[in-house]
């Protein structure tokens, strides 16, 4: 599989046919995202898979109504840490420890590193920089679903507060930031389906030096 | 190509050989990173692409001075715009009308919608969304790497008013916000290149709803 053909295949859908994504594809498309970068590794978000209808209808409004909440397969939620503290730090590290089998003790730099970085960011900038690793995560999923050409729409426009109150977030700490609708494309209504990509070129995107 | 194996087998690359990435690898990559989705398609920032080994010596004090300056092929620096404006929405809007064959004036509310999100959010809101957007075109390389089999680092430990004042970004109305390192793995030095990668486990990450 040529995996330009599938990004060049891929847009942001806004009508989906309301066909489901076959499990196994779900699973590899999930898989991606939780494989995905982030600083340190240390996956400072969470993600809710929304299949349920019933909280996709409380969800919608939330949302200017988006069709997707009706049409899609699933709607994914990317929901940052409110308090990134040691705690999450110190999981990180007892995974890091078990995972590779070595001593806590041996990681002390490491964790002391992480720590000093979430400590010295003020609470606005460690939103920002939790943030932005849920959105390295977007892009790969983004690529893991036109791979399994299953179509995804990433939306931000949604109430963080509304959505987060729905999905009872602030209880588990989370904000959420993003989501990423996956389905299939409805190509009689989606007016863009058909539409050429439009994309800078080349030479107004790049600076070659 | 089984593309969950090359997310697996990538990990942020801390030490790399100098050996050169392939013009027709970086050339996808680059495509890759050029088509990845971003807010309405906007493309609200632009990418150095650095080769160059007097610029990237200039850089790397600038950035802690990690090896990958030295020893990657590539420097990708990924920069937001300053100030966003109705040039660049209407810049965009000429893109789509030639690109798809249709009139400006039938992409006038499209263009509205664009022109108030970014009128009614303040500075400090648009830095953040613009950034949000060049960190999915990160994820979207970070796969296009794994994909071409070449090893990439993200790199956000570094000073952007140093990076810009070198590079002379703010004459171009660009910040720099993260950076991509692309390259080949020292196996014999980098302590990481065989560790085990760590991830959270599924149902630690995942909520299921």
């Amino acid at each position: 599989m040529n995996y330009l053909n599938q990004l060049n295949w891929r847009y942001a859908t806004k009508r989906m046919n309301g066909q489901q994504v076959p499990q196994d594809k779900l699973d590899r498309i999930l898989e991606a995202i939780r494989l995905s970068a982030s600083s340190f590794g240390l996956q400072p978000f969470e993600v809710f898979v929304i299949k349920n209808m019933e909280t996709r209808k409380k969800l919608k409004p939330a949302a200017f109504n988006q069709p997707q909440f009706d049409e899609a397969s699933e709607i994914l939620i990317f929901a940052y840490y409110d308090n990134l503290s040691s705690t999450h730090v110190n999981e990180y590290i007892d995974n890091i420890a078990s995972t590779r089998g070595v001593s806590i003790d041996s990681l002390e730099a490491f964790r002391k590193t992480m720590q000093t970085t979430v400590d010295t960011k003020g609470k606005e900038a460690l939103h920002i920089w939790t943030s932005r690793q849920a959105y390295i995560a977007l892009g790969t999923g983004l690529v893991a679903a036109a791979l399994e050409e299953v179509d995804a729409t990433p939306m931000e426009g949604f109430s963080p507060e509304k959505v987060d109150g729905i999905l009872g977030l602030a209880e588990k700490n989370l904000k959420s930031v993003v989501m990423l609708a996956l389905g299939y494309r409805d190509e009689a209504n989606d007016t863009l389906a058909k539409a050429k990509k439009v994309r800078k070129p080349k030479e107004k995107f790049y600076h070659f030096i």
